[in-house]
């Protein structure tokens, strides 16, 4: 499943070159990464206040070329990994209505226990959603 | 008292104008204010970790002239009233070496209980030190 | 004329105390600002690439109850002063369905030479669409 | 050569877990790596002056344990290639006087011409400094 959001450009977003500053497309993937687990149910809300967190442990992206103020983007999302360990996640990036991808990511979450901060497995009542 | 700190531009502080963004100068207020704090021995941790939380109430800012990528900014932080039930300071924004003020602020905390989330006043272990 | 514009809150928006950080509200005052400006035809690229800048000189927030991850936002955006030397906006922000204000803003932006940085006044092709 | 920085992290740079948020450790590789280029006397403004745009091309990031708000943070930057098509760069991020490393990263910027957007070879005047 490929989950697409939208996100239009604004100036905070860009920097001096002119160009979106890449460090916010890390932040988008988390738009797409969140919108992706709202869509199979998965509440994160509730996940914390049942003291699990869900820390970033890894982020690799590769920048193809840039985006601009006011440009409408496309995060595609797909899941790759979904299990009681981790959560990983490909990322594309788009201009509405260009086949280009301007930006592909990757990310990998964990679960961990908000209270000792250790690795936890996920429980079943959230695994369910994810399989 | 008047507490100065230094702050270098970043690319990512810039937009796509060429200059800092200028939603970047109230997040710089807050570097002024917790090193204005931490001068008279406030420490924010205990203060959180004791229930007591410091929300921003009231920002105002004037935007006079632009900063640019890799500016030496420094900013001077100055507390116009630090009571048990709020905190008031002033800011001004210079570039090193330049008279030119190029932003100044101000910015009202309250403080609040962190579990009921309603207004609290200061313990006296803290308001000690403000006096 | 009001805008109302939707902004769900991301984990990146939130800090360590559990809610929105205030900086990020005068943010998303200029995606009302945008969109307000885009609702009446006013193409703000165009006036880049016709060597006008518009930045902002003051701002101006209240803080009334906090927002928090996955909240969303509501920005009504209200033009107060459109002339050919300043525009001037208001801002409320709401979580959707409730009637409690949580934010009020006011912004003010110049337009500017940007070439010499010096204040301009807005050509008539502008100015026709802010009447 | 490896380069030393600090970095005091700031309310806006946690989230609502109570940790840095990711996103933010991306931007401050490029503290590191200006600061780099800086010591060998490279001159981004001067690059930018000259037509030549270094774009972020490549970042990856690993995470091993959180940083909190007050925490400073010490960013080791060393360069893995400075050629006159490519600069690449790695990351290690420690709390100041501790030995476990918090984050590793990875970036790679190229070189390219403002006006065409096209990949271009760095002059030698830039070149000679980095040799």
């Amino acid at each position: 499943m490929t989950i697409k959001t939208n996100y239009q450009v604004h100036f905070y977003d860009t920097d001096t070159m002119g160009v979106v500053h890449h460090s916010n497309y890390i932040r988008w993937f988390e738009i797409g990464r969140v919108e992706y687990l709202r869509n199979i149910n998965v509440d994160l809300n509730e996940m914390m206040a049942d003291g699990i967190l869900f820390p970033i442990t890894k982020v690799e992206a590769q920048f193809h070329s840039p985006a601009h103020f006011d440009d409408i983007l496309e995060i595609e999302t797909t899941a790759t990994a979904l299990t009681k360990a981790k959560m990983e996640f490909e990322y594309k990036v788009f201009r509405r209505g260009e086949d280009k991808v301007l930006v592909t990511g990757f990310t990998q979450n964990v679960f961990t226990n908000k209270e000792t901060g250790k690795i936890t497995r996920l429980p079943d009542k959230f695994y369910e959603l994810m399989k």
